[in-house]
């Protein structure tokens, strides 16, 4: 049995060595070199070339390289059958929380506009607001969103949460489905999408929903760049309906050096970094998660393919 | 028996109400309408004229509007006999808290960096790092210093202290003294001054100093401007021995429109707004000491005059 590493984007050394130590039973290959397709037993995926997956005749699974899977179920070739696991890694996580609470405190204590005063030297105070007067609300309530929920609720944010299917989550506001989302958009000054794209969540983030903000609500984008309909971002900030976006993952990547994003002075470009994969902490739950495979069982963080993520 | 409030960059109206609610048997003055000098039992100041308070025959404490101290002690003439309460706020401590855990992932996640990447239309990534494998050294482990480090370390971040006598907290490197200054500075990639004010802490933020820190780290100061030697700091940027600064605080505030640090590409100027006394929250806090006054017992926020703080 034999693994292959395909992530045509990423470095293969660190990954063949922190997949040595946590599972020294399993040989690796790294891509292009596939050697005997036939070998192969899993993949260990992120973007890989349409068509590769279905090519291998005895993959058992195939295990994400990031917290989506998306580039994944876009391959129209993937067969229905092979199990999809999800990646969870707490460095990963870990990595969003800190982004997301950076960016709701840059947001919450005027970083734009001290920047500009800076700029032209002048000591100008903002108006003071205090954490618990400014609601943030976070769609999607996977680990992510729940770990940075937690985070802001510990900064005494309150924090409101909308996910596709109801949950009840202690000292966070709950809202799911199409029913909530009012509710839900009604309540959120500062929007934080970390949502999974899926064939439902792409383009969310629309003139519709945008108008369903609060008036001078503030967006910030760490799901994916296919959630947001960059032209109605830009018109709903220039009415003023939204005062200002923090994004960090674009629909072309890397973001196009003509974009109206990138010189726009409401707008934070951060170039796809906000939680990034490591070799060493993820290796541990992929690990797991084959071992899981192997005594025939399906581990948690398995895909439905049905739902997208 | 009256209260005299007396702060001259101070909007009286907010504490005049806050106090009515919270301390509703204290007739409030405001100054310059002393009235009699000898009704007034209590001044509640913040950088009140020098002579002012010793002009106060029968005044019992005088309570500080702010976090510190020192533009009460300043004042020479100011009795020795006189109690000088600090100011407990809440709300004041969990904005010092949001500014300093903004500013700290500001730097950890490479915000200046990024900014000047998106002003020049740059899709280009910073090598990522863990917070785990980065230690932020906090000075001055009082209120402030202690909330920090608190929200710091939920965020992963190992945290060390310093303070002038020996203290002990869960989770914490705790450092103290001259002795321990070496070992402490030697810990702070990220180093955070929240010190009082005082004759030893006067420039305690120097070329001295900093050459003990390790080779590129970064300087936050919300103390107090005189905390800092400009010049020296400027220096340690030049050199590349410090790579950034966080500065809420100066010397002469406004900082004057000629001054180096608002156009220093490695500098991050706000004025004065890390935490701001708010008149809700500090008035209950205000409450508590005169009721202790009156009861002719010692609140626990009274200064040591010989300490300064």
């Amino acid at each position: 049995m034999t693994l292959l590493f395909v992530a045509p984007t990423m470095a293969a050394a660190d990954w063949v060595a922190a997949l040595a130590q946590e599972l020294p039973e399993m040989p690796v290959r790294v891509w292009p070199d596939l050697g005997d397709p036939g070998d192969i037993r899993y993949a260990l995926a992120w973007a890989p070339p349409h068509g590769l997956i279905a090519s291998l005749p005895h993959l058992k699974a195939v295990l994400s390289l990031g917290a989506g899977v998306d580039s994944l179920l876009s391959d129209p070739t993937l067969p229905a059958t092979v199990p999809v696991v999800r990646l969870v890694d707490p460095a990963l996580t870990d990595g969003m929380t800190e982004y997301v609470v950076w960016q709701v405190l840059a947001w919450h204590r005027d970083a734009t506009a001290y920047r500009a005063h800076q700029r032209d030297r002048q000591w100008r105070k903002m108006p003071e607001r205090m954490a618990g007067d400014r609601t943030v609300g976070i769609m999607g309530l996977g680990e992510l969103g729940l770990a940075a929920a937690r985070a802001l609720t510990a900064l005494g944010f309150p924090v409101t949460g909308w996910s596709r299917s109801p949950r009840s989550i202690d000292g966070i506001g709950c809202y799911a489905g199409a029913d909530g989302m009012d509710a839900f958009l009604a309540s959120a000054q500062c929007l934080v999408c970390l949502l999974p794209l899926t064939g439902e969540t792409e383009g969310i983030l629309n003139a519709g929903l945008f108008v369903r903000l609060p008036d001078g609500a503030h967006l910030i984008n760490a799901g994916r760049g296919r959630h947001l309909v960059d032209q109605d971002l830009l018109h709903a900030l220039s009415t003023g309906h939204l005062s200002g976006a923090a994004l960090d993952v674009f629909e072309t990547e890397p973001l196009p050096p003509d974009h109206p994003f990138w010189a726009h002075p409401q707008i934070t470009v951060t170039p796809h970094v906000a939680a990034v994969t490591h070799a060493r902490s993820a290796s541990v739950s992929i690990a797991a998660a084959i071992r899981e495979l192997e005594q025939g069982r399906r581990p948690r963080q398995t895909v439905d393919r049905g739902r997208g993520y």
